[in-house]
């Protein structure tokens, strides 16, 4: 379990792709990247997977995927793997994307690969396989020991990072600090000084319609939301709002800000979609490795055809290889 | 202020436009689609307002707007309107835009216009003028003397109707009930069955991210809204939900639906202004009277230039002209 030969093949970082829930599209997404013209101009990947369940998918995928050869696979001990069925929910297939994981994350905190990009899991055979979180993030919040972390969702269009993430719409205010919000902003300034040339530019989205109408409809923008801009400007942020959510996401808007900071999940995520469906790469900022991945699930109806899109999954490796410089 | 003669021109609906704030831009586009092309084959609009005033207007404009001729406007008695500057709130013009509406609303309760279409008001002059009200729809409602009611957002690319409304967002669980989710299911399939062909197919959003993830982040789906909709479908509406939020506006969901029921303001504002600005109507739906709104406010930075855009003021009285049939 060493990726480290790789790295001497020129100066490329070197990326690590833990194959996800082998019962679904991580795997054959994995295997069509490692030979992507775009994707070996920026790194070298290296699949973290069970390289017999690899070799299958390989030859019962439609399409003509090229099996793993040397040096493309850091094996990863996975059992009962001749169990998994395409599509099918299994605590097998939990633990195996379980331990993917843990070794790419092994892997990145020892600096013998750069970063690492985790195809999608299962949740439910994460949960049969007694896999204590409910996804990748918290799970490599606990790998890695970090507490002050957050999700950005990035495409060339539009990029959001979140505040609160899987919270109930009704815990969401309670999840909201002065000291949160600036956290957040901090992480996605720090992202984007790294991603886009010159000073990034933020917004920051309110949390109530129409910015909470000077205190009609609630006062976390000048309680919350303002304070944490403020502090963030003396730390020599350039940052606006608190914006409506409303008019935050219209072109002229989002063509004057590289990243827009919001309250809870679907603020982000539904402009993020709409804009940027197929081609979304989920950053986790905070982390002590860098980490990226596509913004779909396992599609476990795709899975082992060869005909799941790898787009979201290429710009999660191109991203990921853009932000080890 | 009477305005039944209209009606005898052909047997178009006679439509009455409120002039709202005189500082703004609704007396301008008042004007400029009284004699707009598109609008005079649909209907024949009147404007509720100061004769006087809204020649002053069509003076003061840079484009060459005609003057009102006769019949073109019910006259509404407003104090001091030689006292209005544009762009500037005041008390006069808070008083002139509620008379208005006051007076076109009897009209409408009375059949003798066909529907209402409200030109944007300022709050702050309203609360100058002492009118108790945070804008139209609490207005009409009160002159109405309605209780059910909702707001509904419509264009040609996406229509949205909101469970709740101003409201701050940690108010919005409370506001959520089985009866209320099932009411504004109703008042959306009534208004999309008078303006689409066929029956409406409706969808509802969920409130929590992932629609809950099976109650993970939130019960509401399992507790308020899918008793709703099943409630909805046993009286025979072609309904589906509750959808996650962030890929319920994606293009393939919005091609198969008719209107989406959002549970509070951003969640159907953000994806409609994305996909409509400038072109999106409000509706008040559940009032005994047809009332249809631009998606804009005042804009006092263009009043009396005649540089404001009239595309969905126009599209507000195309679709209260529909509304009427």
């Amino acid at each position: 379990m060493n990726a480290s030969h790789k790295s001497l093949d020129g100066n490329l970082p070197v990326i690590g792709l833990t194959m996800g829930d082998p019962a679904g599209i991580g795997p054959e997404l994995c295997l069509t990247l490692l030979r992507d013209e775009e994707v070996f101009t920026r790194c070298r990947p290296v699949i973290f997977g069970d390289t017999k369940l690899l070799q299958r998918i390989a030859t019962t995928c439609g399409t003509p995927l090229a099996p793993p050869g040397e040096g493309d696979v850091v094996e990863v001990a996975c059992a009962d793997m001749e169990t998994i069925v395409p599509g099918r929910i299994s605590a097998a297939g939990g633990r195996a994307a379980y331990r993917c994981v843990e070794a790419a994350t092994r892997e990145a905190l020892a600096k013998r690969i750069a970063a690492i990009v985790t195809a999608p899991l299962n949740k439910e055979s994460l949960h049969l396989a007694g896999v204590p979180f409910p996804g990748h993030t918290e799970m490599l919040a606990d790998l890695t020991g970090t507490r002050r972390y957050c999700m950005m969702l990035a495409s060339d269009k539009i990029v959001t990072s979140l505040v609160t993430t899987h919270t109930a719409l009704s815990q969401v205010p309670a999840g909201l600090s002065v000291e949160r919000i600036l956290e957040v902003i901090r992480l996605t300034h720090a992202a984007m000084s790294r991603l886009r040339p010159g000073r990034p530019r933020l917004t920051v989205c309110a949390l109530n319609p129409h910015a909470g109408e000077n205190g009609l409809f609630g006062a976390e923008e000048e309680t919350l939301i303002l304070p944490a801009i403020l502090q963030a400007r003396q730390e020599g942020l350039q940052i606006e709002g608190p914006l409506p959510p409303d008019t935050a996401f219209l072109p002229d808007r989002l063509a004057r800000t590289d990243a827009t900071i919001c309250m809870y999940h679907d603020q982000g995520l539904i402009p993020f979609k709409m804009l940027a469906f197929d081609v979304g790469v989920n950053v986790t900022l905070g982390l002590p490795i860098v980490r990226t991945s596509p913004d779909h699930g396992t599609a476990f109806d795709l899975a082992w055809t060869g005909r799941a899109h790898a787009s979201s999954m290429r710009e999660a490796i191109l991203l990921a290889a853009r932000l080890c410089r």
